[in-house]
């Protein structure tokens, strides 16, 4: 993709909001989404009559995909560990969460619900002072009541019915209403990615670089052409720009998922959509595993789905992936909603250099030391030596001063 | 910092390096550096030279400091944790080293073979499988020898003598001599930090946002004049734009700490950058403890020093900092060089949503799921109801596909 001239276009938005604050806001707002917008800020009342409209068998599913969210990422988190390096030189790492954070939801056709428990769960077990989350108004000026009642079920601490560039913008500089926080999550449109890449070179740290969605599936002739099929659809359906693909070296299995694949579009609500994905997709037929799992580590798929014999051998030989599905009773939906597992995941080989979505996410590891005298007595050379040899003599200094007290 | 400028300059340098590879490198070595370079790569024989030249007291003093980062980073490693989210449902994380690292270490007046250690230390212990290092030529076209035996003693793969934005393109790009990396770390000038900003937003990730480094001493009458100003002072070397602060609610300490400041700067081979940093800095009095830790975590130094009768009760009221020192016998030297802690810490406010780096810098940490047809049973309702409700009957198909199969 050529950026600069989007670039161009979201870095006037950027500075209009850091410039005229709700005012840019609302202008913005009637332009890009065509509502003239009186309250920013969703209200209490707007919540409450969005909680009592949600369905029961929406709400279970709302609490067993949290329940499961919450267990996983509790599992995350380590205790704070002190080291003794050296005699008397005791260190130690202290988990800190984040004080700030923004969650950004998008809108339009597929209203990302699901997201909202997997960036707003961990935040508020990381323990993160003020949550608040921006996302689009519909046409009629309102949020989707599955989100507000997710937000509200976990505290969300502001709410504000603003989307694009404009509110990742105010996200990072404030505005009368919106506060400004210290990192910014979730996926977005071109315009929302570009604005979170630039005000994370001057201002808030973001979750991870973003682009489409993807699968790789590697499959041999245990796998069921019938789970593939779906597997691949599931993934083509989230926009004509998702990547999915087939790796496998059993030929024989290729025509089986294609006629599987043609059968299932047929029941899809979003056929077109899945359809103009799969122009981008490919089957790629190799001759064994090792080329196989060659290519998917360079690839470095957001989602694998490995549906093999042998899964736990090729597990073991995944180096770059963002989340890895074994088996055949293992779909990625799985993931996407309800295991525990969190859905928000490197993609575009970001994979290479990106964890997906964690509890690390959410918090600072901040460094304590706390050295005695004695301790000082036993690393004074070393700092003093390496000290000098960088040429920072008053770093040796702060070292003779204590050393050479009576 | 207005950037805007240095960053077109910047850009096409990265331009350059991305089109013309070595010849590129070549060009503006001899144009930036005044070198015209045979070997980008540093020789086996070069490095043989270098190594046989270190004193044994230096060679002792890297012993320790590589020792005890070694110890400290460690602990920062987490066991795999499988776990059973709901009956049937399992979930881990498998931590993953990045497998390529650049390592980018400046040259100048002071080369910061530390860095070397802190980097080079951490990235070998991820397990991380090609670690490559550039740092820029002296005036006779060489590298410093203690940076070349800490990258030997570490095993670095491949060493280039090449500095500037020219170094961070190439590490992002490849040459034909440099070969491109996932990450890059380290430290630099305008030109480095702007390049590292550049090519983060299009191709590999970065350790930190970097700015000038920072230090701010929080004191009480129990603390030591002479061992404030030195670590004030430590600090203010680093260059003329560091930023140091003095915290405290004794006015009684200001003017014994101003004192010492004067008498201690005479000793300094760097005391014109010191007192230039100084121009900066600032002493600032509070009334109360709770001025003090409202205004340090507003701050988020990069360095916190708490010298003060009740460390303990301060260090637990931290919420932004890079890395705090605790105590009168705790310089902030003492984690620059031989602790153990890592001294690659976030400036310029970045703490409030950045770790320094350590352990989980140089890692992915991948999720894995592996779930039963009972298991998949247990979430199947949770799932299906959830891609209802956002839209995506294709996500709901790969669940119902599997638990209709007889």
């Amino acid at each position: 993709m050529d950026l600069s001239d989007l670039n161009v276009r979201v870095n006037e938005i950027i500075d209009d909001v850091a410039r005229n604050g709700d005012h840019a806001i609302k202008k913005l707002t009637e332009k890009f989404d065509g509502i003239k917008l009186d309250n920013i800020k969703v209200t209490e009342e707007e919540i409450r009559t969005a909680c009592e409209g949600i369905p029961h068998k929406l709400k279970k599913a709302i609490d067993q995909s949290l329940s499961n969210i919450m267990r996983f990422h509790t599992s995350q988190t380590a205790e704070e560990k002190k080291i003794e390096t050296v005699s008397g030189v005791n260190c130690w790492q202290r988990t800190m969460p984040i004080q700030k954070i923004g969650l950004y939801i998008p809108g339009g056709s597929a209203p990302l619900l699901s997201t909202v428990l997997m960036l707003g769960a961990p935040a508020r077990l990381a323990g993160c002072r003020e949550i608040i989350l921006c996302t689009p108004p519909g046409k009629d000026g309102k949020v989707n009541d599955a989100i507000l009642y997710i937000a509200s079920l976990l505290e969300i601490d502001k709410i504000f019915r603003v989307g694009g560039a404009q509110a990742i913008a105010a996200m990072a500089y404030g505005t009368e209403t919106i506060p400004s926080v210290n990192k910014i999550f979730g996926p977005g449109n071109q315009f929302v990615t570009a604005a979170k890449m630039l005000v994370s070179m001057d201002k808030v740290a973001i979750d991870m670089p973003a682009g489409p969605s993807e699968v790789a599936i590697i499959a041999d002739g245990s796998a069921d052409p019938e789970f593939i099929a779906a597997d691949l659809l599931s993934q083509a359906e989230h926009g004509a720009d998702s990547q999915v693909l087939l790796f496998t070296f059993e030929e024989r299995i290729i025509e089986k998922v294609i006629a599987e694949i043609g059968k299932q579009l047929e029941r899809l609500t979003r056929k077109d959509t899945a359809e103009a994905s799969l122009k981008n997709s490919k089957i790629i037929l190799l001759d064994n595993q090792d080329e196989i799992m060659e290519m998917v580590n360079m690839y470095a798929p957001e989602h694998l789905i490995i549906a093999t014999k042998d899964t736990e051998v090729l597990a073991n030989r995944v180096i770059n992936a963002g989340s890895v599905f074994l088996g055949n009773f293992t779909p990625e939906s799985a993931g996407d909603y309800a295991s525990g597992t969190n859905h928000t995941l490197p993609t575009d080989g970001w994979a290479h250099a990106y964890s997906g979505v964690n509890m690390d996410s959410f918090v600072r590891k901040i460094t304590f030391q706390e050295i005695s005298r004695e301790g000082l007595k036993n690393i004074s050379d070393t700092i003093i030596t390496l000290a000098e040899a960088e040429g920072l003599d008053a770093h040796g200094n702060a070292v003779s001063v204590r050393i050479n007290r009576k």
